[in-house]
């Protein structure tokens, strides 16, 4: 069984109380939220958003230069003004170097990956405050409140770095 | 005020019943999830998943070669074996063109974003058939089972294509 059958289940129960009808497609409270995809974190309820709040863009890390195409389409159709950036202790990112991964990849596939960036860090304060000012001085991203975090995975807890 | 500090507000009651712990690193159910950013959609939610589950990997449509990155990640260190990919009716992406967004990027910014793939897409069901390809088809990807769905925004209700 697939985890995707099970989510096709689980799915049902959220339909039969899902009263939200037509939410607007621009976000409601205007804000981009950046954070890693960890399976640990779940934004909406750590940040107390609810459906049509905010858009969610996360990748491996919560890395701004992956999130640049969402947040010009989020600022500029979609009409947010500010963005939020979490990175989070435990982070796989911190685990791993481009040469060591790229070798993994390359001896498990065949692939020459050498143009490939996976973007892993080595001092999370540090990634937090390269990621926050990459959309401050970023010329494609409008001069917004940026505000960086990273969440603890022990807690539940945000600190602004 | 901005939202951030709203979010430190939420974010005290999450910690005040937070009793997850020290959940492991690799996602408990081996899936990575991509998901559009957009606003009305809370994967956790709508899912059935709680922290420590999946990966959760969110951009501008949900498109799969934006994941690519966070997905070799996913699967190379830290194990997961499926792939779920949902866009949704109403999807901003839908309603613009590359070209279009260009000229409003480069008007606003006096930068050239000749080069900049915004990734729209004119056709729902095919997007999605598109993305299950792609990662079906990537030789940097496991060959794992990749499920695509359709989420309807006004009933919170996914479906296979």
């Amino acid at each position: 069984m697939t985890v995707a059958s099970e989510f096709e289940q689980a799915n049902k129960s959220y339909v039969d109380q899902f009263t939200k009808g037509s939410l607007p497609l621009p976000p409601a409270r205007k804000v981009a939220v950046v954070v890693c995809m960890d399976a640990r974190i779940d934004p909406a309820a750590a940040l107390g958003l609810t459906e049509g709040d905010a858009h969610v863009i996360r990748n491996a890390g919560g890395r701004a230069t992956d999130a640049l195409r969402s947040v010009i389409i989020s600022q500029r159709l979609l009409g947010t003004r500010e963005i939020v950036v979490i990175h989070h202790t435990d982070c796989g990112m911190l685990t791993f170097t481009d040469e060591g991964l790229r070798k993994i990849v390359e001896d498990e596939t065949g692939q020459n990956v050498d143009h490939f960036a996976f973007l892993p860090f080595n001092d999370l304060e540090k990634s937090v405050k390269d990621d926050v000012e990459f959309f401050k001085k970023n010329p494609l991203v409008l001069d917004v409140p940026v505000t960086g975090y990273i969440y603890d995975v022990k807690t539940g807890k945000i600190t602004q770095v």
